[in-house]
């Protein structure tokens, strides 16, 4: 097998017999992204400090010191543990890409607390601690005992990969086999919602330990077997026979992710039949065009096919997130970049609109459109909040979020075998890493997603080396073309991977010129909410219209004819650089009835109008007011 | 005061001392209308009777006799009292116009049980028998004790006016006695759910007792102040405070009633102000085309305004229902009528589409759009059957909408002091009523709402009397004509009320013409749901896209472009009588990709395509389908 150090986002992969494609490590990617760098450093040096003092502040922390007596209190839950391993996991991917003595002093200190915690037997889990031993996994619908200890191990595994240390990987080792002791065929049952899963094949991976898969194995194959727990615990029905993307929108791309990675240990051809049938449902039918998903609160779930509301889209950061990272594991199992694109527009939009510029301010759901008014909060239409708030009850999207910029770098690259190495993202900075027996530095230079033209520079150490580059060619990239060294550009296809197969030498450049007309997207007819309006994306990212721009006229009364011209126009401002995009469009002269005639007059009463969209990561980062994704066309 | 038997749609009027109308006996109206009068046989023929299965199948009327030990068994709740009396009230009214000896009996007989369930100290209440006598009125937040002894006043009261009996009615006094005992200064409390305002108002008018009028005002007045529940009970405020319409909405327009009720006795302005500014916020913001409100189902309430959803569209035929009620008795404390409008187009829509044809199916909620696929139900989002069930586990709507329909006479006509009389619906069929000192027989001749030539014959006993004819010119009616007589036609004003003074003879004949364009409506630019849509409208009813129509091509590929021509086609069929509306629009040429991308040959790939719109009030009628009223433009 090869010996490059694979790492998917989160967690390092070792050669998974059944995937095509393997990961490159976090702390193998250097990143300086006009995009990315700005949010990430806000990450490091904002939310990291922010989200553990948020930890505190609530008794996140305390839920650990009074579970083994060091404290008095009661201890709060539902599953913040989780919200705990996840910055942990946050701050252990920044350390192998910025160390930082502090934070991993701090880190260190809390490992040690939850060592502490940890019962002599193994189990790990404050709400239920000696006094309340008894209690153990008897709720598992609800109780969030599993995906507590699946974030434990992502952490601890993320831990050891950047500081080499083993004391957090101790503990989720000892937890770990508690686990696989403790259920099998004479206790068979599993968590109301997934996530251990994922976390046991790579500590497979990280450890060796066949246990560990087959543990994640008997979990699926037990689920949707018990008469406890539905859809919103994917619970429903087998793992192999759901064909459908239904229920709790994180729980099902968290279960999927487990799946996708035991498919990519076993290869059975049930498994990724599943698989390919939930996506396809899901993408075509139940996302939003943000690459967000689960449109109702009530459940954080997805919708009926083409129930895909705006006002009240629900779409959880961390669906978006789990999303991403299903898309990953869909990508390394085939290799196709359909699902890189996919990963991508999560990323970009769904997920990035959970946290505002200033990095200490999270969405906990990502709505299409705000009216700009109060919040609509307190019933099951929505939680259509129009600012981001500093921390939710149930926090579960601040700590993702930052665990997931933290290790950003793990999406960028990847490799197949020893002699193919992919770029799934044009993110900007520099990748080390050993291919073909030496190491090998690529650089990206580029202001993407702003610009589309790609300079990848490839410096292997010694000259003349074989091997494929493959270039991730976005399905909206039409009209791509290559040059290498300033030969003649080559025109290639989009929604593929470009293989460039030659011998490589110190200072190769190839020159990727991505088109980025603003494209103006339609849904498709049964997205009622969509009729007769349009979306503008430009690149990836997808674009919106936000009263901040529009001075005090209501952006309700602006529509986007087909035939205005949308141009790009470049800003530095408060939402840092970007490109913005502006048309003389139209105000409609109507009048405040709720319903009116329609005139003849009517359309010669629209006035121009100039039109500002801002991409829709970048939104609620000003003056609270009206924003929408969908803009009317007349 | 004048004599004439005046009567508000359920209930009779004395009258009011600060209103500009007064109703019409139900039984003076004998309705032979094309549109309703084979609903109302229906509703005779068919709904009376079930109804009264389906209350004895569900345990509605043993609940009595468990109550008083005539039968062993459990009593059901919550609230089906109310169900019974609503029947009763429907049957009652039918009397009135239909007598049917074998019908009498059995509301005879109902009556009887009723009678013999009430205590000693007038409480009746299946909910709370004699053995937990302790419990009563001690949750009236929930409990609906009030608002069943509601329903029982107004069943009471029609059995009174159509039969001239009063064993129901004295068992409605002695309960309204009761509470007028119970509920003071010393216990000031009301129900959950308001309806007991209008019919305690209702029974001063029909018994003269004051002390009942008095009741409803300290209930009106004790709203709000106490501790206990929110705008889900209309609780959230003192009631002349309200100024928006909030909350669940049959709550909402039952208590905006009994207020109304209470200004036209007492003429408090702070109560028609707070009418006032509720129903400009209600009629501005949160209503649907079709005159149905209360968008969601967790709560049945009205939503932010401009949230008005078509897929998810709660909109309880309750509501339409009793907003019709509302806008009545704005209709006669104002005189104006934009109320009137109001109410018709609720009936016409909203409320009538809550029963099929076959009269034994009813909605419990009116979408505007169904994708025809299996119900959404069992969430939040609305409950989106898209076929009428034979009865619901709440069954208020059914005999809600037999009570109207049997009532429906009481609707058409008004009067002010004794020498003007209003036309307010136009509904064919004969009017008899004293005016002027005379018996006066007044005829509408048409086929309204199909098509708008109205006749209307009047024929007062004597030639010559004086007295002002006063007919609603509907605010969509813009080029109505006027003649009489035959004389040259006048133009008039649309959206008010045509007064006609003279001396009228025997066969003078009034010609209306109602111009019936086919209007186009569209929504306010706030109504993000319905942008770049259009709805269809001819006279007072709105119209539908049902795939009934269109064979097996999905009616979401239907657009209906501004320049096409929509054109009347008279229909006889399974929907009986009708004008439906017929285009050439357009089909798309559209893939079936979620998102895809506006290209400059996309339009001209439309094709034309048939396009075929029927009633609103008609759909879901014939097989199963996909149905929405909002169409897109392109």
């Amino acid at each position: 097998m090869n010996r490059i150090e694979k790492v998917a986002p989160v967690t390092r992969t070792e050669a998974s017999i059944s995937a095509k494609l393997a990961g490159v490590g976090v702390a193998a990617v250097s990143i300086a992204d006009q995009f990315f760098s700005p949010r990430m450093a806000v990450n490091r040096d904002v939310s990291l400090h922010s989200q553990y003092d948020e930890c505190e502040r609530t008794g996140r922390l305390d839920n650990f010191r009074i579970a083994i007596g060091e404290k008095q209190g009661t201890i709060r839950h539902l599953a913040p543990d989780s919200d705990v391993y996840k910055w942990m996991e946050a701050a252990a991917w920044s350390l192998g890409t910025h160390p930082d003595p502090a934070l991993e002093a701090k880190l260190d200190t809390v490992i040690d607390l939850v060592r502490r915690t940890q019962d002599a037997s193994g189990y790990l889990c404050t709400a239920y601690p000696a006094d309340k031993a008894a209690e153990r996994y008897t709720n598992l619908v609800r109780s969030h005992e599993l995906y507590c200890g699946g974030h434990l191990i992502q952490a601890a595994i993320a831990h050891h990969r950047t500081t080499g240390k083993r004391t957090f990987l101790d503990v989720a080792v000892r937890w770990a086999d508690h686990v696989c002791d403790t259920f099998n065929e004479a206790h068979p049952d599993t968590d109301g919602h997934p996530e251990v899963e994922m976390a046991l094949v790579e500590l497979f991976r990280e450890t060796g330990e066949r246990r560990y898969l087959e543990q994640c194995e008997f979990f699926i194959n037990v689920r949707g077997t018990q008469v406890t727990g539905g859809q919103h615990q994917q619970k429903h029905a087998p793992v192999r026979d759901q064909k459908t993307a239904v229920g709790h929108a994180v729980r099902q791309f968290y279960l999927c992710s487990g799946v996708a990675d035991l498919y990519a240990e076993t290869g059975e051809s049930a498994l990724l039949e599943a698989l390919q049938s939930q996506w396809s449902d899901l993408i075509d039918r139940k996302i939003h065009v943000t690459g967000g998903a689960g449109i109702f609160r009530k459940g954080e779930g997805l919708g009926e096919p083409y129930e895909l509301p705006n006002r009240t889209a629900y779409d959880e950061t961390c669906a978006a997130i789990a999303l991403a990272g299903w898309a990953w594991r869909m990508l390394q199992i085939t290799g196709e970049s359909r699902f890189a694109d996919q990963m991508e527009q999560s990323l970009y939009n769904g997920a990035l609109s959970g946290v505002g510029l200033a990095g200490d301010t999270y969405f906990y759901t990502n709505m299409l459109e705000h009216d700009g008014g109060r919040a609509i909060d307190g019933d099951d239409r929505g939680a259509c909040v129009r600012t981001r708030s500093h921390w939710d009850h149930v926090a579960c999207c601040p700590p993702n979020i930052a665990r997931t910029l933290a290790s950003l770098g793990g999406y960028v690259y990847g490799t197949a075998g020893n002699n193919a190495l992919f770029v799934h993202l044009y993110v900007a900075g520099m990748l080390e890493i050993d291919l073909v027996g030496q190491t090998l530095r690529i650089e990206q230079r580029h202001g993407y997603p702003w610009d589309g033209q790609i300079e990848l520079l490839i410096n292997p150490a010694k000259p003349g080396v074989s091997f494929d580059l493959n270039l991730r060619i976005p399905a909206w990239a039409k009209g791509t073309s290559v040059s290498v060294n300033g030969q003649t550009p080559q025109a290639i296809r989009a929604g593929t991977y470009l293989t460039l197969s030659r011998s490589w030498s110190p200072r190769d450049r190839i020159t990727l010129d991505l088109p980025m007309p603003i494209r103006r997207l339609l849904a498709h007819r049964r997205v009622s909410d969509n009729a007769g309006c349009v979306a503008a994306a430009r690149g990836p990212l997808i674009y919106c219209l936000e009263q901040a721009d529009h001075d005090q006229r209501d952006i309700y009364e602006l529509i986007l004819p087909d035939e205005a011209v949308l141009l790009p126009r470049r800003m530095d401002g408060p939402l840092g650089h970007a490109v913005f995009l502006t048309a003389t469009a139209q105000r409609r002269a109507v009048g405040d009835a709720l319903y009116s005639e329609m005139t003849a007059t009517m359309s010669k009463n629209a006035e121009p109008a100039e039109l500002t969209l801002i991409p829709y990561c970048l939104w609620a980062n000003r003056s609270p007011g009206a924003m929408r994704v969908w803009i009317p066309r007349l």
